[in-house]
């Protein structure tokens, strides 16, 4: 099949289009190296080392025999977008080219506007080349089960059957996002499901919960293939900063009461759930929303896990509490649905002992090019700033 | 009080701050005449003749004496609209600076992303601006029942309790926007909430229905402030469109079966409705929801209205259907609920014969100026363009 991965470049894109590529498909990335950018803007690096991108595609062909195509070119470019969708005619679409980091929309007004324009406008013009190059394309996009909040009601897969004053209709879930990031998911999530219907197209929206991991079948095959392992304040996920502090001797940095609960998923589940969602498309017009996680921890949960896994390595773990820079419940009640990709059949890979350890073991073997300063919050919900100011980390 | 109104020289805009003038606040008026410009690009203009903003101004200050402050800015150009709030420090802002037609976001794909970009980002700015400069200020924000399309329960004013599986919560009202604009509108709501959340700014946010009539206690005073009346295919609504068929003798066109029922409003009624609201603000962090409509009639309903008052004045007006250049189902369930305004005073005016005699009289009147062309609707939902092209009316 042909597949066009947007956002290709990055942390789930790479290892995605590797993954596709060795099953046959025909894959081109389409990239803007944003992603890499932002590590210029604010000093930032992968722990794991990784190569350019051209390097990448370069070594996977070598490795496997295989030519990823590339464009470099900006969803916010129709002229860049259309050449890419005209020329490929792509059977499906893998979107993850949207600013994804939380605490990034949450720096300043200027971050704040850039996420919301680039990933909600990007996307209109995907959805705009699909209607003008490949109306029967699949457009599988990433969404984030941020985009639901958390309600003291069950979390169903983006629809929920509701009965109000002796009626009953199913309707879009309701959405609570807790960052301007977040809401630029549930933005595209309303534009998409529009298209879907006006124009006939057809749509897989992952909400995925927190991936983790960095090792696939295909990135382990040759150094020059890795993925990024982020451990700052802004891209890092609180398991890999966990990891990381771990691997320094310094407090896991809980936020809050650390009693968040959030869904979590494997890398490597990450890439086949795509697959499955690949392999059975939706109907014409259909937008269909799946949960994109296997398993649910809250934060507390996560820090006791890294640090028993740690003191099994031999390394003094403490836990702290810091704070909240973010404005969320910290205690709450949360239970979220996720059979559908299960029903495709999806075999999760769980969060155990030899997953940390390989995280922990990553951070322990590049322990001298961690960088304290990087992990401590220094974005506050509450005080966003409104203009460009000195970086303070 | 000392209240801002945002895109104060549109159809709402401009009798809202006659209107809050007369009751003796402060007003300034922030523009950046986009309105007008939508008039040179197609061609269009207001059946009631209007003046220049800078006219209108000085005309009010002839008749009442009372001054109106005027910046001519975008929300889109931060300086611009970060002046007017650091220098005029309003306790209330009422803004209605974004492209409000659902036909114009369909036109192509650079109107829908013009139409995405201004609303939200706009929206996005004013809200930074608020938190800088005036965070006790209370945003009053024209939202659209459009946002709620046509769900098959009762619609409630902005939120609704969910009883499911064994729990309960009380979260968002679910959203399915019939147009791109629509969509602006549903992606601000969310965007204000959660700046209410994480700021403590105080909102409030209409979900205004179709809003009909052009005369106020203002208005009426002299020719020079009269606000627009707009019978075009992009920014007609279907009651002054038929109205000015009915004044041509062509006959009334509904869109489809016409069953699609939606909520309307008298402008008498939505600038007291603000009124209403800026007098009993929201608390700090609160975001509030009103539906600001006071009846609701399907398109056949209003069509043999209008038919049934064009004959008492000796009009022959017949009434045809045309197929539905929109996507929205044409026989629906439709309750909404709106009865906060009521709770804070509102008097409803209603749709009665006099209202429709005024309108119809008013397109008489004009007879001569009304450009049959601009009527018949040329914008497809379904095959909207992607690229620009000549204008077809």
């Amino acid at each position: 099949m042909r597949i066009l991965v947007l956002g290709g470049d990055g942390y789930l894109g790479w290892p995605q289009s590797l993954y596709l590529s060795s099953k046959g498909h025909d894959v081109t990335i389409f990239d803007n190296l944003m992603r890499r950018h932002f590590d210029l803007e604010h000093g930032f690096h992968s722990l794991l080392p990784i190569s350019t991108l051209h390097e990448r595609v370069a070594a996977w062909k070598e490795v496997s025999g295989r030519q990823i195509q590339l464009y470099i070119g900006d969803t916010m470019d129709y002229e860049a977008l259309a050449a890419v969708f005209r020329a490929f005619q792509p059977e499906a679409v893998v979107h993850f080219a949207e600013q994804r980091s939380a605490p990034y929309s949450m720096i300043d007004r200027k971050h704040a506007v850039f996420t919301q324009t680039n990933n909600v406008i990007g996307t209109l013009n995907v959805l705009y080349a699909m209607k003008e190059f490949v109306p029967n394309c699949h457009l599988v996009k990433l969404g984030t089960m941020g985009e639901y909040g958390t309600p003291d009601i069950d979390i169903e897969e983006g629809f929920i059957e509701i009965h109000h004053k002796g009626r009953s209709d199913v309707l879009p879930y309701p959405k609570q996002p807790g960052s301007v990031y977040h809401l630029s998911k549930v933005h595209d999530s309303h534009n998409i499901m529009f298209c879907c219907k006006v124009w006939g197209l057809r749509a897989t929206d992952l909400n995925q919960g927190i991936v983790y991991g960095v090792e696939t079948d295909e990135t382990t095959q040759d150094a020059r293939l890795a993925t990024r392992f982020d451990y700052d304040q802004i891209y890092g996920t609180a398991l890999n900063r966990f990891c990381t502090q771990a691997a320094v001797g310094y407090p896991l940095t809980i936020y809050g009461k650390g009693l968040q609960t959030r869904g979590y998923i494997n890398l490597r589940d990450t890439i086949r759930c795509i697959e499955l969602a690949i392999t059975s498309p939706p109907k014409e017009g259909e937008y269909r929303v799946f949960n994109q996680i296997t398993e649910q921890f809250s934060l507390v949960e996560l820090a006791e896990m890294v640090a028993s896994q740690s003191k099994r390595l031999g390394l003094e773990t403490q836990i702290g509490h810091l704070p909240n820079p973010r404005v969320e419940a910290e205690q709450h009640y949360y239970n979220a649905v996720h059979t559908r990709l299960i029903e495709l059949g999806l075999e999760p890979h769980l969060l155990n002992g030899s997953v940390l350890e390989s995280l922990i073991g990553l951070a322990l073997k590049h322990r001298e090019d961690i960088d304290r300063s990087l992990i401590m919050p220094t974005v506050s919900w509450r005080t966003t700033k409104n203009e460009v100011s000195p970086t303070d980390y």
